[in-house]
């Protein structure tokens, strides 16, 4: 820079310092800001000297050099270092202090006093923050660090676990101590070949060890029951998914068709080689062409009284059962699904068990297989592809509980009707359903225990630039609002499954009211799993993008979640369609055909007329009033089942077919199963947290459960609005409420993920969740 | 079942048959309701035999066998063979014509004829459906297959692309060309070693063809402009998007670094090598500890006067360079960030060309080179880790742009603040942010164009249930719901993009103004992307999830570009610091420094009052109006802006520090950042469609740009009526419409994902397209 009227360590220049240094130093001041800022000075009375070693000091044609600018600190430096507390100076006291300190010794003249305001105020400098950056001296105190200044409640970690675990806890510990053994440590990376080898090596274990046998009758050799089947599954699904699902497909798929749809000399003969694994079997339904549409697979079982044989029969490329799990390497049988034809008559779809491969592991006659190849995820799992052409097997091979055929080919049925056959063969595989739910929830638990245990000791950017102490990320408010409702969700989804899962073991639901509840929890549970893992896979940056941190293969793997027992939109559709049954049946104690057609106008005006609680204030305990959240949820839940109703009436009323109405509404149903579900899922975590006893432990699910309802009335304010049950403040009020909830939470974020009972074996992660 | 009193061949039975079919032919009747029927049918003045006979065939306890009920079908349809048009009568018609037909040759009486209507009530028998259940005959021409009956606008594919393609096309169509050819042919589901080794040669390859001259100076043997650099990458990432990333690091985040941080020796010695892959590098900046937080990274370069050397140091093991493309293989060279010091003092980040590995490959004394290991996806890059042992580097190697050191050690800069300095260095790699927010979008184009042709020809379930012709899935509202609206989002992101390259490329936009929307547009981009190829996975069902069909690989694989090139939630926050400085410009012609200062609350009045459109009607063409919406998306930025800055305002002026204020109003700034994206988006989208002439493409487009508009609106609707700017009949009124344009769009979706260029061998996923 050129020369200045006055030498920079001038004492009269001194208190002139820090604005030299701060207009210089920070990245936002434009060469015309200074300027106009030399311009105003001028009309100052300052000490003209000054004020032109000042316009030499800031001319933005000439700026000082990086070494000059440091002198300018270290004068600064220098001057106030004997001198305690100047850090808690605004700026113009702190230029006070520079006037009176050191070699000058003599206060600020009028005109500098006036000069120093004009200053501050033209760069904006406001409180003791500038006078810190200059001195490079931090606060006495940090004033961030929630954690040390709150009241954080201490909740006890076991009671949680004995709360989510429930009636399935004994198996469950068990299950997480067999998991934590060395067999099932995690090997990240692997080919495609090695990782089908180690899980089938794995789920061999977890048959050798009786995890096979829970669910099935004990005088076949079956131990536990369905309920204790759910639980290990819940624990096998925070491991490797690619075992959940092999598991899954030898236990919960091929197994459970045994067990559902096969009668005693079925059970007898197969159980015992199922649950051992000795016959490893398969669950052939989909074929390529028609996926979710099940009722119109083309693979036949043609009777054959001469032979007293099914001929199972591929009739074209494209009926070919596809994505079969363990399939491709594996399975020795399969429960097939086809066509069953006798006498010349079709009956409709059929399970029979047919054996795809001879004890030496080779294909079976006429059973041509194909391996499906690498996938998205799931690369544990040999899925593959079977054709059969002209393929016998006896007729005791069916498996008959729902339909039998005599040696003569007489078909026999307690069912007459071929569209209820279907269905009711079909909701016997509902624990699948459940277990896919249930499996969902546990990867989204994964998914949070790594994120939030990142998230706590992670420190990113931090209150005083570069060289203070980084934050920790969940301290960022965004963080806690990325990560804490989801957590609130996830807990919730996990109460209503575990409340599912007690119902079906029970048989306490109505077989349609449990296919509801399963098709529908699945659904929503796999969406939200989804939705939290891609979150905490960002929510962990680049870590949590490799795959030794779980999250990536996580993700990949719980992706088919949503597509796999059970596309989510066409089982979204199968909750609708169940609502606007017993919606007809609210108002009509006779039946109907094809659910549709009794939908009457009349009944909206009778749901209408129940009207549920406005919410018009923004009082925080009005919000919070679980009676007032979950009466918003009933109301639109009977709302938009009503509104459905009519749309469909409207459209057949007026000659259009019932399934073409239903697929013109397809998006109407779909949105009233999302609120059946929603307030299906706050009604249980209500009623589960009313269920506990004051404490902590309560005070924090109450907590959980406000955050997770009022994020969920949240995300559908718009809808709410628009039916007039939220006003724009109330509105507004609940937006702010759900950031107070998530900074509440996070406080107690480390043992609500602890509560998952995941052990850090099974967790994996070690690089991420190390604390 | 049991006998009855009448045969069931008894022709006074034959027109009742058709109600015992269905009652039992369907699954959704109960017992009870059954039950019920026999009740109300005894009240009726029907021969009593013949209401035994129908109380028999409607015994709950004792139902009909399979056999039987065929027979009854049988019957049926026997009856009314040689009878035409009988499918469009409705149940008491068809029962009408079964009394006067064949055998019995009477017609109804009027008790039956009362006993008919009432089962068809009862039974909920709407229309001719049931009669066509009954007969199995089909509606003679079917009302659905929207194509064929809608007139459908013919779009000129060709003149789409040329629109899209902009100055860009010259150059695409080359790399369209390029990447069509057999060595770039999709191999899929390689091990990560092979994955690296063919990525590597096909990046060879483009540099070979000159590809990755494309923005370099012509006298140092570049070719074209950064403009044409980007267009060739827009292409590159409709192929496998690890060869986009290793091309990226190479001639994007390398040669970039070469270019706009060094001088002239360095482009004369460098460039070159770098161009042609002789000398493979690496971009090095960020590290394990540090992260987004570059500017607090800990490698030192500390230079030594005596030696005249940079002498590059990691101090320990977290400040090892992480996550570095190319580094765990290829790379011979680096751009090092590292803190310069001399003299015994810091002056912040500079950039150093590091030769990391010799000329034989491998790593050079003191550097220690790491693999990252597999990753989530983009496993054909290899990235690595770098650590550095006093490894010396000549003076000269300093990138020296912005930055240079005397032999004597002086450290001399044109820009002496650090802050700014840091900023103006890392300002000049907006390019790769342009590059990743690109690269996006051509990553949602494919999964779109995968997702959109199998939408058209893969059919499932159908209108007149299992027999009949099954639908095609885009004929299905919620699949047009959930893919038309990112088709739009797609569109508007592209031209958004396209405006952005022109203008970096003719350096109109002022730097801060092009890093604030190339930070907004990479994060917003790529979330769209993210979400994008989700959906379009789940619409593809399982054959989505296998690697051959590309989209999960496309998926893992774009995952990341939430992450790299600046964090997506980092960029927000920068985008809304970038926001505040204009706004608080806007109000003072003077400085601000650290931004938030001068953040005025008299702003916010100003805002205020220029109130936009209050949309409370529900008139299609006030919604549709251009004008409207764009006003209400910059009204919603405005606002969000100025409520930002009062609440930073409010926390500041009360003693907090400016860091601390903007972390806890982070939310708030990610929103606004959210709200100015949308409204840059929408305005380019508008501005595009006004430059079109009148034709059929511009009814297209005009259609999306609304679409897209509409749906973002839909979105965020709870927001704008809680801040009155939408009325609730207007929000419903948007949802409608949405639904309606989707449904329109849907007509013209092929010609749209064509107009995205993508050749067939580039897109791959041949089981899923092939039409």
């Amino acid at each position: 820079m050129s020369t200045t009227v006055r030498s920079i360590d001038d004492p009269d220049l001194l208190p002139f310092l820090p604005f030299i240094y701060l207009a210089w130093s920070d990245g936002e001041l434009r060469e015309s800001e200074i300027v106009s800022i030399c311009d105003e000075m001028s009309a100052t009375g300052l000490d003209q000297d000054c004020r032109l070693a000042f316009d030499g000091w800031l001319n933005p044609t000439d700026p000082p050099s990086p070494n000059e600018l440091a002198t300018v600190l270290d004068l600064i430096r220098d001057s106030v270092a004997p001198i305690d507390g100047v850090e808690s100076l605004d700026i113009e006291a702190f230029a006070e202090q520079l006037a009176t300190t050191g070699r000058r010794g003599n206060e600020l003249t009028s005109s500098e006093r006036e000069a120093v305001r004009l200053l501050g105020r033209q760069l904006g400098l406001e409180g003791s923050e500038p006078t810190r950056a200059v001195t490079g001296r931090a606060r006495p105190q940090n004033p961030t660090g929630t954690e040390s200044t709150l009241d954080v409640p201490r909740l006890d970690v076991d009671a949680l676990v004995a709360l989510r675990d429930g009636p399935r806890q004994e198996i469950r510990q068990q299950v997480r101590a067999l998991l934590s053994q060395p067999d099932f440590a995690h090997v990240y990376g692997l080919p495609m070949d090695e990782h089908r080898v180690r899980v089938l090596a794995q789920c061999r274990r977890l048959a050798d060890e009786g995890i096979g046998r829970l669910g099935f009758p004990a005088q076949h050799g079956g131990a536990g029951t369905q309920s204790d089947f759910l639980g290990a599954f819940s624990v096998i699904a925070h491991h490797d998914l690619s075992l959940l699902t092999k598991f899954g497909v030898q236990f919960g798929l091929f197994g459970g068709a045994l067990l559902r749809l096969g009668t005693e000399s079925h059970h007898a003969e197969l159980l015992e080689p199922m649950m051992s694994m000795a016959l490893p079997g398969c669950f052939a339904m989909t074929e390529t062409d028609h996926g979710s549409n099940v009722q119109a697979l083309e693979t036949t079982a043609t009777f054959d009284p001469t032979t007293d044989e099914f001929v199972v029969h591929t009739p074209h490329l494209g009926a070919g059962k596809d994505y079969i799990g363990n399939a491709a390497n594996d399975g020795h049988a399969a429960v097939v699904f086809a066509q069953l034809v006798t006498d010349g008559r079709g009956h409709g779809v059929h399970a029979f068990v047919v054996p795809i491969r001879s004890a030496d592991g080779h294909p079976m006659p006429g059973v041509a297989i194909e391996d499906d190849g690498p996938k998205a995820g799931l690369n544990g799992v040999d899925n593959g592809r079977l054709w059969f052409d002209q393929v016998c097997i006896p007729r005791t091979n069916l498996l008959d509980r729902f339909a039998s055929v005599a040696a003569d080919g007489t078909y026999d049925s307690p069912i007459p009707g071929e569209g209820k056959r279907f269905f009711t063969t079909i909701g016997t595989l509902v624990g699948g359903r459940i277990g896919v739910g249930t499996a969902s929830i546990s990867a989204a638990e994964t998914a949070l225990a790594i994120a939030v245990r990142y998230g706590l000791r992670r420190r990113q950017f931090g209150p005083g630039g570069p060289s203070e102490p980084e934050t920790v990320l969940l301290d960022y408010p965004q963080h806690q609002r990325r990560l804490m409702p989801l957590l609130a969700t996830t807990w919730a989804y996990r109460f209503a499954l575990e409340q599912l899962a007690d119902d079906y073991n029970g048989e306490r639901l109505e077989s349609r009211v449990l296919e509801g509840q399963a098709a529908g929890l699945k659904a929503w549970a796999s969406w939200h799993a989804n939705r939290t893992i891609q979150e905490c896979r960002e929510a962990c940056g680049g870590a949590g993008y490799l795959t030794e941190n779980r999250l990536g293969p996580l993700k990949a793997d719980a992706d088919i979640f949503q597509t796999y027992e059970g596309d989510n939109t066409v089982l979204a559709q199968l909750v609708a369609r169940g609502l606007l049954t017993n919606y007809a049946q609210q108002f009509n104690d006779l039946g109907l055909l094809g659910t549709v057609r009794f939908l009457a106008g009349r009944a909206v005006e009778t749901v209408r007329e129940a009207n549920p609680i406005v919410l018009g204030g923004a009082d925080e305990d009005e919000l919070r009033d679980v009676e007032n959240y979950v009466d918003l949820f009933r109301w639109r839940e009977e709302h938009l089942v009503a509104a459905l109703a009519a749309r469909l009436r409207k459209r057949i009323s007026t000659g259009t077919d019932s399934a073409v109405a239903f697929g013109e509404v397809q998006d109407h149903a779909i949105e009233a199963a999302r609120a059946h579900v929603d307030h299906l899922v706050v009604k249980r975590f209500v009623t589960m947290v009313e269920s506990m006893p004051e404490g902590p432990e309560r005070d924090a699910l109450e907590l959980l459960c406000d955050l997770h309802a009022l994020s969920m009335l949240e995300a559908d304010r718009g809808w709410f609005m628009e039916h007039g049950k939220l006003s724009a403040a109330a509105s507004k009020q609940i937006r702010k409420l759900v950031s107070v909830l998530c900074a509440e939470a996070r406080l107690i974020a480390r043992p609500l993920v602890d509560a998952f009972a995941i052990p850090d074996e099974i967790l994996g992660a070690e690089a991420l969740i190390d604390d």
